[in-house]
C-alpha cells in the first residue's frame, strides 16, 4: 500500500478522495463477485486485476511513462486501438462505470446527462482515477451529443483529440474515416516521437484482432448449454479487455476458455440448463458497472450475450490483415470499425439485425434492453428494436436505469416480472 | 371554413383531433399577443397570418401542388433553402411549438426527448398539421442526437432525406457540407422534375438572402431605445419567417420596419426607455411557443434580441452571390451555412462570441439561456457560456423549461427574481 500511495501521488491524485473510493469497491466487489458459486479457476487473474485496479496497472503505466513512453485514454470502440500501439503508447479505456463519480460530473454537466458521461467527467476533475491522471492524451469522438459536448469541458483539463465520427455509413463516410484516422496518426506520432510504420501497424492489428479472437471464443463458449460461465464473469473480462495489457489479456482468456471448454465437454455449468438464458442489448457496461448482471443472475436467470460495447461491439469483426501500406491498412482499419452498429449512427438497421441474429445464436429465451438514463441515441432506437424483436416474436423489455441503487428494488421486481412471463 | 375543410379532407387531415387543435390557438394568441398595447400596424399582416394559419397558407401550398409543384419539409437552419426554391418547390420549416402533439410524439419517442421533437413527430403521426401534410418530401439532418434518431422513427410514415451535417467545422467539414449540398441538389431535381441552373439558384440565394436582410433590418431597429416593437411580435415575425411565401413575407417586413423607424426617430416605443433588456439565447423557440417571451413582458422587461435559431441564427450571415457557376454557389452556401453557431457542433466557440456581441449591441441587461427541457447541445454548452459570461460581467440565468404550463409559474418566478437582481 505505501508503494501505491507514492504512485498515486506521483499522479497528481486526489489521495484522500481516492481513499473514500477505494474504501467501496472491496465490499461491492465480493458481494457481487465472489459470492458466486463453481467460479473458473480462469477467473482468478481477472479477480485480482479488479482487486488491485488502482495498484498493479497503473504501476506498469507508471513504469512505461517513466521509459518515455505515452500513454492515450479513449472513450468509445470506435477508436482504433491499433494506432495507438503502433505508435509505442498504450491505450486505455476510460468510460465511467462508477457512481461515486457523478456528484462531481453534476457539477460541470446537466444532471440530464447519461451516467457514464458524468462518471468520466467527475473521475478527471477530482483527480481520484489513476487511469485518467496516467493519461497523456485523450481522444474523443463525436458520437452522441453527450460526449460531443463534454469534450469542450473536459478540455480545461486535459489535453484532448477529436475524432470526428461521421454519423452514417455510405462510402463517402468510411472515406471520411479513413482521413480521421490519418490525422490521428500524425497527432499520435507527434506526441510519442514515434513513426507509425506500416511493419508496426500490422503487429498492432494483428495484436488486437488476437485478442478479439480471445473475446469471441470466450463468447462462443456461452452458447452452451448449460452454461459454463456466468454473465457476470464473462462481463468483467470484457470490462478488463480496456485497460489490460493486450498481450498478457489475450493469454489469460485464451487459459480461461480451455477451462471452459472442458467445462462444456463434460456438460458442467454455473447455472441449470433450464435457466432462462438472456441477451442484454444496448449501451455500455463500464467497470464496475454489473448492477443489471447482478439483478439477472440473483433472480435465477443467467446472462449469455451482450450486444454492447462491453460485449459483442467490441470484438466482433476483424481487421483485414494482409495489407503492406498505411493507405490499405487505414483503409481495413476504417472498414472495420465502420462494421460495428452503435446507435450514433443513422439508420442503424444493421445493429438490428445482429441482435436477432445473436438472440438466435444464442438461444436467447428474451431479450433485456439496457438503457444508461438519458441516452437518448439508444433510447430513440428502442422502440425499433422493440418492433423488429416483436415481429420475430423474441420478447423484449426496456430497462432504464444509472448507476445508483436508488431503483435497484424497481428494476429487480421487473426484470423478475419478465423472466416470470417468459414462463 | 367549409373551403378549409375540404381542404383538410384532400390533405388526409384527422379532422376530428384537428378541430380540438384549431380550437386552442385562437383564445391563445388573444391572450399573449392581442392583449399587447400600441403594437405596430404592420403587425396586422402578420397576425392574419398566424390567425388563419391552418388555412390561407396551406391552400397556396395546395394550389402549388395541383399545379404539380412539391413542398419541402425542414427542421433545421443548416437545410440550404436556396435550393428548394430554386427547384421550383416551396419550403416549409416544419419544427413543432405546440404542446397539443407532444403526447402523441412520446407514444413512439422517449419522454426524455426534446418538446420540439416530440411535438413534431406528433403532427406527423396524428395527421392534424396541414404543413406536414402537403410535404413530398422531408429533409432531415444529423445535428442533435434526438432528430438525429427521430428520422428512422419518421421514415415510417413519411419520405425523408437525411443531410450528414458535419460536428465540425474545419476546412475538410465544409467541403463535406459541400458534397451534402450536391446529393441534395439530385434528390430535389428528381422529385421536381426541375433543372437547378446557375441562374436559378442565383435567382433563389438572392431572394433569401434579401428575406435575411429584412430581418435583419427588423432586429437593428430592436436596438433602440425605448424599444419600438415588443420581442413577442419580432419573435412572432421570426417564426413566420419559416412557413411564409419568401417575397411576401420579405415585403411585408420592410413595411413593418418602415413604420419601426418613424418611431424610433419619434422616440416612440412599446416599454418605457429604462425598462430591462433581455437577450435569449438557446434552443429554438417554433410557433407557437411563445412562453419565455410572455414571461418576461409581462414582467416589464423587454426581449430585444434572440440568439437563437428563431432568431439571429436564421437571418445573420449572407451567401455570396458573385459566383456563377453551381460549384462556387455550392461553396458559397456551405460557407454561410457553416458560419451558423448551433451547439450541435464541436468546439462551439463562435457562439459565445455571438452572445458576447448580441448582448453588447442591443444593450442587453442579462442574457436568459433558455434551454428546451432534454437537449443535451445547448443543456451542456450552457457551462461554457456560463463561465464566459461571468468573466464578461454579464448576468445570465438558465431557464430549463418544456411546452406545458406545468412550470409557469416557476418560471415566472425565477425570470423575476432575475430581472430584480439586475436592479
Ligand atoms: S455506445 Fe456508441 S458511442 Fe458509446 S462507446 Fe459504444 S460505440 Fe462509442
Ligand atoms: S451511453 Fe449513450 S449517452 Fe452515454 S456515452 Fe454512450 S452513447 Fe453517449
Ligand atoms: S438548434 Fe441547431 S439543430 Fe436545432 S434548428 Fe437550430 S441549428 Fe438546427
Ligand atoms: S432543441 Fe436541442 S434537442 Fe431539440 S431539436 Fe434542437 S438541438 Fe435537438
Amino acid at each position: 500500500m505505501t508503494d501505491y500511495k507514492k504512485l498515486w501521488e506521483s499522479m497528481d491524485i486526489d489521495l484522500e478522495k481516492h481513499d473514500q473510493l477505494c474504501n467501496l469497491l472491496p465490499g461491492f466487489f465480493a458481494d457481487v463477485y465472489l459470492s458466486q458459486e463453481n467460479r473458473p479457476e480462469g477467473m482468478n487473474y481477472f479477480n485480482l486485476v479488479v482487486s488491485s485496479i488502482h495498484g498493479l496497472r497503473p504501476e506498469e503505466l507508471k513504469r512505461h511513462k517513466d521509459d518515455g513512453g505515452k500513454v492515450v485514454g479513449t472513450f468509445c470502440v470506435y477508436v482504433p486501438d491499433e494506432l495507438i500501439v503502433a505508435a509505442g503508447a498504450i491505450g486505455i479505456g476510460l468510460c465511467g462505470g462508477s457512481q461515486f463519480w457523478v456528484p462531481d460530473g453534476e457539477k460541470v454537466l446537466p444532471k440530464n446527462t447519461c451516467p457514464l458521461i458524468k462518471s468520466f467527467m467527475g473521475a478527471k476533475i477530482t483527480r481520484t482515477c489513476p487511469y485518467f491522471q496516467s493519461c497523456d492524451l485523450l481522444v474523443g469522438e463525436t458520437t452522441c451529443d453527450g460526449k460531443k459536448k463534454a469534450w469542450e469541458i473536459l478540455e480545461n483539463y486535459a489535453d484532448i483529440h477529436v475524432m470526428h465520427l461521421p454519423q452514417m455509413k455510405r462510402d463517402v463516410d468510411i472515406k471520411a474515416w479513413v482521413q480521421e484516422i490519418e490525422i490521428l496518426k500524425e497527432k499520435l506520432e507527434k506526441l510519442t516521437g514515434n513513426e507509425i510504420t506500416p511493419d508496426k501497424l500490422k503487429d498492432a492489428i494483428r495484436l488486437i484482432n488476437e485478442k478479439r479472437r480471445a473475446l469471441k471464443r470466450l463468447y462462443e463458449l456461452r452458447k452452451a448449454r448449460p452454461v459454463p460461465i456466468s454473465g457476470k464473469d464473462a462481463l468483467l473480462v470484457s470490462q478488463i479487455a480496456f485497460y489490460d495489457d493486450p498481450e498478457r489479456f489475450t493469454s489469460k482468456v485464451n487459459d480461461l476458455c480451455d477451462e471452459l471448454e472442458e467445462r462444456v465437454k463434460s456438460g458442467e455449468g454455473v447455472f441449470p440448463a433450464h435457466a432462462k438464458r438472456i441477451l442484454i442489448t444496448g449501451t455500455p457496461m463500464a467497470i464496475p458497472n454489473w448492477k443489471l448482471h447482478h439483478i439477472v443472475e440473483s433472480s435465477g436467470a443467467v446472462v449469455v450475450c451482450e450486444e454492447t460495447c462491453t460485449g459483442t461491439r467490441y470484438f466482433e469483426n476483424f481487421v483485414e490483415e494482409a495489407s503492406n501500406t498505411l493507405e490499405g491498412q487505414f483503409r481495413a482499419l476504417a472498414e472495420r470499425y465502420m462494421k460495428t452498429n452503435c446507435a450514433c449512427f443513422t439508420p442503424n438497421r444493421g445493429r438490428i439485425d445482429d441482435i436477432i441474429r445473436l438472440a438466435r445464436e444464442y438461444e436467447a429465451d428474451g431479450v433485456i434492453y439496457y438503457n444508461l438514463q438519458f441516452c437518448q441515441p439508444y433510447a430513440v432506437e428502442y422502440e425499433l428494436v422493440r418492433r423488429a424483436l416483436q415481429k420475430e416474436g423474441i420478447p423484449v423489455i426496456l430497462i432504464e436505469t444509472d448507476y445508483s441503487e436508488n431503483d435497484s428494488e424497481q428494476v429487480k421486481t421487473r426484470v423478475q416480472a419478465f423472466l416470470e412471463m417468459l414462463g
